[in-house]
């Protein structure tokens, strides 16, 4: 991810004073591929460079409650990758931290930065959705399909208790909530562990796959169907919401275009800024018909985690509370799937 | 549906003798609209009729059981309109007679008549999904989209306790366990009622929608979400299922196409006879580039039950056993839904 | 095509009291194969049949002048396949021989029974397109991609000069006039022949394919591709046209829905019977969602030809008329791609 | 164009000296906006600042001849967007110019920077598809749709004898004969100009859609269809090519996939860098399923661009003499259309 980080970096005007990987050797490697002009030592020796305004952290997820927590006490601003944390404690915890210090701290649900994403969140806003009645949502890759295929990512020591659900659910439901407005109010969910091992990993205990019924505190029903083991799929977020007067589906695979499903007939609506509201109009860097992708809405979250590091107020820039939110539903869902019960997801004690 | 019968029976060769309604002016009507040769006064005059081979049953939910029952107590062979019944006790019941009257007794699982639904199975069957590890179901309509649609199936003493799921879901549960031959085990469903009046039910208490989480018999794990207000879907059943080696996705408005993911891209087969299995070439009636669509489906599963009248025995045709499983899981969904529990489906007792 | 025309005879509640084919035996086992009653020894005992009221005639294009001229002269309606005749003096005669016998002489313009086909042309007869700019068309098959691939179409003796363009390119520009209500004024055209033999003819001398630029009598420039040798494409035949004020697309392997394109989006219109104009409506035969397709297009076809043989007046059935104007289209792409030049297509003459 | 260039240029890790607009005033704006060190009074200062090596060009095209000069006489490599220069003679004195200088001089086709274009071409030359048989080309926008519209481009003056075709069309071009490595040999030609004024040109000259039929070197024919006036269709480059093996289609508006066509069915290639050849895998920057964009791939064209600046030899950078090439094209498909006749394209003369 860090080669994704640094070319947003540079696209948002940053300059990019260092890096610091796993040891010494890595962060000379990481530095000369990616430009960078220093290779620190190590995060001590990174803290201890005055210059520094704002920190990335894309390391494993175990690592970023205590990486994290060592940005924001040197009072740096923190851009911490997601699953926030690999606890709801630890991500309470960081939420805290960041608020007491002052320090802008984002979490890179990057699909929020779609522009098209943006027009879905506005239509709903401005009430053509209407009433949100259902909810369609999926999160399927093949990248972890057969037995021999193996991450850091499947070890829960390293990548925490949930894997499928933490790492790509948790962009799912952060979708989810930030389009429709709505809080998933409850979950049932099964998961399901296709390799009981893998090359490197005599004992896997971490999820290839989840599926969740959920209700919403509006009253919609749903389900989510999440894996890293669907062939033919690389990494289709698809969400579907239907309410009283229009439905609408985004395709992160596609995301340069909105279904829109009414009574009457289905809307393609192009992404052509001439046509969006301001906050999709406000993220679309090229005309109408040239595609924006990953890369544009990567950028576009690290330009407004640095607008709102410069005073801004950026529309819909995901915080570590947004990170918190989804370590609390991934802790739902795990918990549902072993008990068999429906889990209610409190947000009591938020920070 | 008479419509569709009498032209899917005229396809299959059949001779129309006659047709009953609920009232003898409304079957003259009927007769006259589709060319049928007499309108009979009911149904006791119907089976007087001594010509009679087969009788189609497509009256409300409620009467099936009945008029089943009488239909195949005169001897006769039995097409008989999903859900077979509007109980367990009831479905159960028909099969029990229909298998001791020794009467062919089918339903009209209709979209197992699609060639590319054959050419799904065929590719289970033979291996080429490997392991199966999750599915994804939706059936979504928007017919009863607003508080003010109304229809007979509304109510729950015409149409039976469940609507959406009944209805639609029934379809798409027949259809999992026809592509995959597994058997889903148990579900943890949710379902809402959207409106809760319509014009002419003052109290509506049959369900709109549905989400369903599941788990086979042969481990797999699954959503489905059915509706039937989802804005700009018509009659979209769409199945994706995804195992060790392949996906395979089928849309029912799309029915010419089998969607194919692979790791190495996805394929789109098209219906082309040259290239499928037998089963799915059997059921092609035009070359391949000529859409085949719901009457050449329906003609078909006509056609296959007039051959089993006649003695063959056509693979995959939906006999009265099939319309018992699905009333079993839609009563299972609706149980789950009311006491928040796993529902698991018994076959005991099956008969 | 005796299949689908007889499916569709039978569809519209015709009785089919005989076949003959190339030799009595054929005829007996078409008869066989297709549930027909019986089998004549040659079109003269056929026409000796006095029960008969219409013929369809579906055999190689070179017989279908001489065919026809009897059947008409017999005071039989008649059906003839396209293309109508080999050559534009042919296909005059034909049409001067059906209007003086004052029969119902129709041709297999199939596509214009697709309801969405009727729902685009009603959109530009209202002015929703505005004025027509360009044309977009092809006519894609994989057929005979192959050198071993044959067929007695190759041959020009049986088939005629031209082939796909004769074949399927007249199935495009038909389609084009009917929604367009324009007209085709010049053509600048090129062909190949990709492989100058085939196993069972020495030489072929008719076209694989064909590229044309026009010019309509409006004044709209478009370019038409018509192959039958395009791997991956079965039968698609696309248009998509571009009006001052909307675009439309068809695909004819999607034949269920209508691509709208507007500044402000493209529109995805289904088949609903409910939203659409009067004949559009009028030829739907199953709800919204429930696909129509080839057969059901070929039955509109003949429900209308006996309903215009009953006296009806059915809007846009095509008459020989149309297939005498397909055939002079035809042979000004011939005719330009052997000179270089331009060709107009002249109607002077048209009977 | 500047917004983009100067993105690219920073993705590629460039340091944006300085900038020059139409006026003193402009160019200070433009620095403003885009985040560049300096602005330039002009063209003259511009080149007499000694720490430029490169220089892009994004000026209205009749521009481009005389600044391109001087920046190559200035000894600066120079990006020059396009269409390279209005004239044949112009583009020719350029490439002469270039080359003599020894400078790189490249024109941003950009399209073939997507990986998938890289595919494509890949698999034509390694001989996947076949004998190219047919090529069905389309470009199609509707910036320009109503008389209202309006634009620099319009003017002949500023933007030459051509807009459509010169403007779009020499992208459609350029990429067809980059992809199937074969040759335009001649075209046959038909241009409109759908509004004879706009509201700043009371007489408009150059044409808004062209319609082309053409045959290649290798004897392949095709049709192309450009126009800026296609409602719904925003930067719509659409390529079909057909070989005696597979078909290849390319749409750069979902420019993350390659259809291919076989007889056996249709393949969905999705950018998957452990699959592609290495120069698609060299081009790609993220995972698959993360899409790539226009800005990706005009950053990808800049970093060549500058590799070649910098001694290395990329493949498939579009030079100055890919430039002239589309400008010949150009040339032939407006004397075609006003003469009638067919053209042939030569090379003969070429620097």
């Amino acid at each position: 991810m860090a080669a994704v980080h640094s070319r947003a970096a540079r696209s948002a005007r940053a300059r990019l004073l260092g890096i610091s990987s796993s040891s010494p050797a890595r962060s000379q490697r990481a530095a000369d591929e990616l430009g960078i002009e220093h290779a620190y030592d190590g995060l001590t020796e990174l803290l201890a460079d005055d210059r520094l305004d704002v920190v990335h952290i894309c390391t494993p997820n175990a690592l970023h409650h205590e990486q994290a927590l060592a940005v924001i006490a040197s009072g740096r601003h923190v851009i911490c990758e997601k699953p926030l944390a690999v606890t709801v404690a630890q991500a309470e915890e960081l939420v805290r931290a960041a608020e007491r210090a002052g320090v802008t701290a984002t979490v890179p649900f990057v699909y929020r930065f779609h522009p098209m994403v943006r027009e879905a969140r506005a239509r709903v806003a401005a009430g053509h959705v209407g009433r949100l009645l259902s909810i369609h949502g999926s999160y399927l890759q093949d990248w972890l399909l057969e037995a021999g295929d193996d991450n850091w990512r499947v070890d829960a020591a390293l990548g925490g208790r949930s894997r499928a659900f933490g790492d790509i659910g948790s962009h799912l439901v952060d979708l989810i909530e930030f389009v429709t407005g709505d809080r998933i109010a409850r979950v049932s969910a099964l998961t399901s562990t296709f390799f009981g091992s893998r090359p490197s990993h005599a004992t896997v205990t971490t999820e290839d796959a989840a599926a969740v019924t959920l209700e919403t505190r509006g009253g919609a029903i749903g389900t989510l169907l999440v894996s890293q083991a669907a062939p033919g799929r690389k990494n289709r977020l698809h969400l579907e919401i239907a309410g009283s007067a229009e439905s609408i589906a985004f395709d992160q695979e596609q995301p340069e275009t909105l279904w829109l499903g009414r009574r009457s007939g289905r809307v393609l609506l192009p992404r052509d800024p001439a046509q969006l509201g301001p906050d999709a109009a406000r993220l679309s860097v090229v005309p109408a018909g040239h595609a924006q992708g990953y890369v544009d809405a990567f950028a576009g979250f690290v330009a407004d985690t640095y607008a709102a590091i410069g005073g801004e107020s950026p529309e819909g820039l995901p915080r570590f509370a947004d990170g918190l939110r989804a370590a609390r539903i991934t802790e739902a869902v795990l918990d549902s799937a072993e008990t068999g019960h429906w889990i209610t997801i409190d947000d009591e004690g938020t920070a």
